[in-house]
């Protein structure tokens, strides 16, 4: 069984390297997200790529490092996205994020005993609270 | 050469490790998508990331673990997608997916030896049926 | 602080191994985002997929090798991305493309001196151009 939602996808751009205070700034954002109780949080790896100063707003210039660009992807309900975005805020001093409209579907487990699990793969588990 | 036409992406999100009869579950997707005749799909794994219950509606809890997420975008017409959620509502006993419209560019080879190819990185070839 | 703006979302599917005039071609396309200005583009290697005939248009035939797909996302506002469009299509001798409508929102520095890096991580810097 499952339904469907119109729902909000957040997509945010941040370089694997950058902190927030001693913590890469990617851990710290799905540690908002899952404090904040959305839905599910997925950081993507990407293995080339640059930013730098355009026409739409002056930005930082950017320059080509060895950096790799990671992009985190939240959905949720349009508040609950809406209401992230402040503490989201809090945390990004450059980069960007996108916003988009979707529609969600949910599936349902047929079984009690299913567990649908995503998780850690590549970073310390010390950096995420205990699961809500 | 190209054409652009409206197109319909659907992205599916599973765990590396679910399992659909003892074969990975995104295996199964990509086979079924495959199967369906749709235009392409592509299996993006991410390395950090949860699910957990909220209030779109009522999920299973999630915890954290070792499972790496994994997101299959599929992209085709939106009657070929709209046809495809039945098929892959039959494997899906937890997660999500999200269905958006764009605008889809279709280039055209300009040598006709030309060969555009996506394939198996690390996955057995046995798992996929003949090329159709 | 941040801005927020409508931008378009262009995604770029190619195959690893594509190349253009002795050159990975999802280099050559970051390569000539970055010459045309565009805001940033970032390259994501999917692990599993494929491509083949549909009805949307004439595709040529697409068979499961051992290339990797990758998938180039370009940000910008639709104006700079429609413009980079003919640029793009210069390079592209089979595959697709997606182009979609988002919000983009900009963050900007809090301190002077902090640089958001974004870069390569797996390719030599030389194919690409010096930092404009």
């Amino acid at each position: 069984m499952n339904t469907t939602e119109r729902a909000r996808l957040l997509t945010i751009y941040v370089g694997e390297s950058d902190q927030w205070h001693h913590r890469p700034l990617f851990v710290e954002i799905v540690h908002r997200a899952h404090a904040a109780g959305l839905a599910g949080a997925t950081a993507v790896r990407g293995f080339e790529g640059y930013g730098g100063t355009n026409e739409i707003h002056t930005l930082r210039l950017l320059s080509l490092t060895e950096d790799v660009p990671v992009a985190v992807t939240i959905i949720d309900t349009p508040e609950r996205i809406d209401a992230f975005l402040p503490v989201l805020d809090e945390v990004m001093t450059g980069g960007m994020a996108t916003v988009e409209d979707v529609d969600a579907i949910h599936y349902s487990a047929r079984t009690p005993a299913h567990r649908f699990s995503w998780g850690l793969s590549t970073h310390h588990r010390d950096d995420l609270p205990a699961s809500s």
